[in-house]
């Protein structure tokens, strides 16, 4: 049975995801992103679950930075799930009672409508995930006196539920990736995404307009971008992308062919099936038999048969 | 003497920045980002100081979001403060004593290695911001023994330093704004910049390179853009981008009218002097005259006078 | 009346389009194009026409440097006339006797087939027109024994039509302009042309393609593009253009603005009503409305009314 | 000895373009271009050389169409040939005595200050080659009093020089090309041309576009485009390209694949030395290696070797 570790404590929304990723496995909960990547990279575990891309909130900025600066490690999977706040209480905390709330920032953000509403005199304190929040609510004597986190973070700690569905919006979702050491990418589905990172050349004028160009010339849609800083000063990024299509395939392999030569360098972090299963709709002369043809008569052009 | 609101409480990063950008003005400690943007909005504070953009830890997002779905507000001028922190202590705490740490998460992920190497074991806690981390543990009694934050967060809440410059890197910087009702902009200087936000129309495959294009196309230079979720579900974004020069001057006008005409919404953040001072180099005919001269040719052409 | 030159000699197909563009107009033979467009420069004539286009050949250079180089006449009307040539002789001859054959050198070409199959021994000599090739044979004596041209010509020159519709293709097609000098342009009709001649600034790699993007970028699309060269050496090229549209609309007015930016000089042709009346598919944000709207947008954004 | 074709008759331009790009060779001249392409594709000569630009009229469409339509042939060679002209008479024939002049039209155009100024009354007759109007001049009791064509021309059928350097300019140069039966490339020289035909897929607007940023995206700069009607109507075209570099090379060689995917057909004419041995400066990231270190990156990361 393979273990793969995840942002932990028991009871995160990252413990739901790998249930769904990968029932049949032994879990091992880890302090933070960097502790379960770490663990993948070590080999203490097989794998590891954790959030890249929130809904509302965006990137989790830890884990793109780890992916782009720590040990490479690939992308194998993708998960969109759904997320539910609930407001976790000791048995016999009453709504009146509660003065102090822990939660993750994130969650903090998007409940803000209810605690406006329902607890506009509390404080709300910031924690580092909203299982560690409802773990530490689950103590007695703890200086809150409630966490907001997942339903199944209640049961794992013994808490009550006095609210649910908290969240601003119906429709939040967060995305986890299950990633693991380099090793064979799983085959190409049809409905595949891949996954970079890449970094200027130069910061000349242009630059980010040429790197889409690699990919809109070939008639790869790239379904994210993020810049990020490069640490070396306002104004220095480094940029994530997620484009359609795996890069076992002609039209994706020369794109980031492409985008290899004119960034400084490009760290690829996989292709995977996508959550949603969309096939991406391919503009004419980008197909695999088209750049397949193209090999070839280029192949026969260069010896003079034409 | 005008009234700034910032990102309080008294102590820090910001208020230093409010410091450098007004130095003659009364100061109204806000909560947080959005109670200081929310004291300009309605008068209370003439303007705000709040932080933009870190070095290392890229945008600030609830400044962002803010600004982009907030009552419009406009930026009027920028600094770029270095980040230096502290370690700071009740009086009498020495290094052993320190169990418990709290500081914002920004200088969480900033002092990584002095937190690893000096207080492997202690546990570090999240707190709104460095001020309030320091303000805590001023408190006797406070469960925290330690909170990073800058040196004047010290001297405001009488702690004392133990350790300075604790940050993994010497050149952090946070770029911060002070941001007004609308009202006229400030003149152009020659080296100024230009913020805005886009939504894109659709997302169709190349909306994000036709947007760039407005800009390239007449050599006006992105300094930042930033992809942020507009809450509709993974995959769709809106953009903040920082652009070289003045919308006074004809090349970024044009920029942003053909972004306007191509975009669901784009909203104007403002044109105010570069705190780095530094000119744009222009590309050959994009300068005002130029702009002049072809605007009357096709005034003549149009009536037939070639 | 009004006074039309064309390219003479009576009887050529310049003439039928002239008939078909002017029905009501005195009509002033002239020797050649050039002769065509003096006459309409000078007053002599209120206007000329003549061809700029064959769907076979390409280009009638001599008219496209003329309305380059010459001194400035504008398009007001085109005309797409379907070219069929007969072959024509004095009464009395027949095929056989046919050992010289005089026409212009496209009607060699497009007679290509013909010749090789009914005239293989024929000599076939270069003439300045069909017209006057016909002209030229209709004098006893001449040293050509059949001309080809239209049949309208055969029919002023009392000539026999041995054959008729003897072009390679039965689809060929010349395009005639009526040209005069310069004023007040055809009101739009929404289904316009604009024909320009562009210099390019530099000869820098990638200059075609940023005059290109200029029109592409506002959804202005080119019908015809020619390269024609500066006579300052090989490689050194000026581009003709005809795109879509009227300079009176907006997005064809900022394209050619920006195109006037970054040339080394523009000449603008005219806007007038297309020969195949087809409207131009819009693309969303370029209509004169959206432009409108950014425009008055711009102006508030630039008072900081936001 | 290799035997060449050429535009013949004896004395053309084309002949001396020949002496000097294969010295030592048979000459066969041709009737016209077609012919003297014809002999090379059927065996009959080794080679062929033709004329394919001139620096003031721009491309001779016979050659770009046969190159384009007819059996496939390479281009091996370029040569650069400055065009001058003389006024070549039967001896005894004074300036007084020119009524009827007959020569090439490039030269009616070339000539046509000195005709205007020194013979305004002539009658000037288009012939298919200076060559062929200097043999007609030369057979006594041709209709034609004077040629216009190369010196060389004149001594070879014995007529007399009666003005020199008749040019309306002094830099006229025509670009010749030797072309053969396809077969092995010329070695690249670092310093090479590649030339091509391309045929629009769709008349999409930004179809040229696209071609243009096949090239630019790969850093390779077109030196000649030029559009030709495909015979189907006006408004449709296909383009000759000349592109610096050897379709050897990666970066020409990736371009020409792109631009095979997105166009309905490609036809190759040859990678050949420039005859002008400019170097082109390659873009960071084009060169040989560039591509060779993108290639084998990819096949790494294909096989999850990150």
């Amino acid at each position: 049975m393979p273990k793969l570790a995840y942002l932990g404590p028991e009871g995160t929304f990252c413990e739901a995801a790998l249930r769904i990723l990968a029932p049949d496995s032994e879990r091992l909960p880890c302090a933070n992103v960097t502790a379960a990547l770490d663990a993948a990279r070590s080999g203490e575990a097989d794998a590891a679950v954790v959030p890249l891309e929130n809904s509302v909130e965006g990137a989790i900025t830890v884990t793109l930075d780890e992916l782009a600066w720590g040990d490479p490690l690939l992308i194998t999977a993708e998960l969109l799930l759904p997320v539910e706040f609930s407001l976790l209480v000791r048995p016999g905390t009453e709504m009146p009672h509660i003065k102090r709330v822990f939660t993750h920032p994130a969650a903090i953000t998007q409940c803000r409508n209810f605690l406006a509403r329902e607890l506009p005199d509390a404080v709300v304190v910031a924690a580092p995930s909203t299982a560690a929040a409802a773990q530490e609510v689950s103590v007695p004597g703890s200086p809150y006196d409630a966490a907001i986190g997942p339903a199944i973070a209640g049961e794992h700690y013994g808490l009550v539920e006095l609210a649910s569905r908290m969240g601003d919006r119906d429709d939040t979702v967060t995305r986890f990736v299950r990633v693991s050491r380099p090793g064979p990418l799983p085959e190409p589905t049809g409905a595949d995404r891949t996954s970079l990172v890449a970094f200027l050349r130069d910061d000349h004028p242009g630059a980010l307009l040429e790197m889409l160009s690699e990919f809109a010339g070939r008639g790869v849609n790239l379904t994210r971008i993020e810049s990020r800083p490069t640490g070396e000063g306002i104004g220095r990024y480094f940029f994530h992308f997620d484009a359609e299509g795996h890069v076992g395939e002609a039209r994706v392999g020369e794109a980031l062919s492409g985008l290899r030569r004119l960034s400084d360098d490009v760290r690829f972090l996989g292709s995977y099936p996508r959550a949603d299963r969309l096939s991406p709709q391919l503009k004419r002369g980008t197909a695999d038999p088209d750049f397949a043809e193209a090999a070839s008569w280029l192949t026969r052009i260069r010896t003079g048969q034409v």
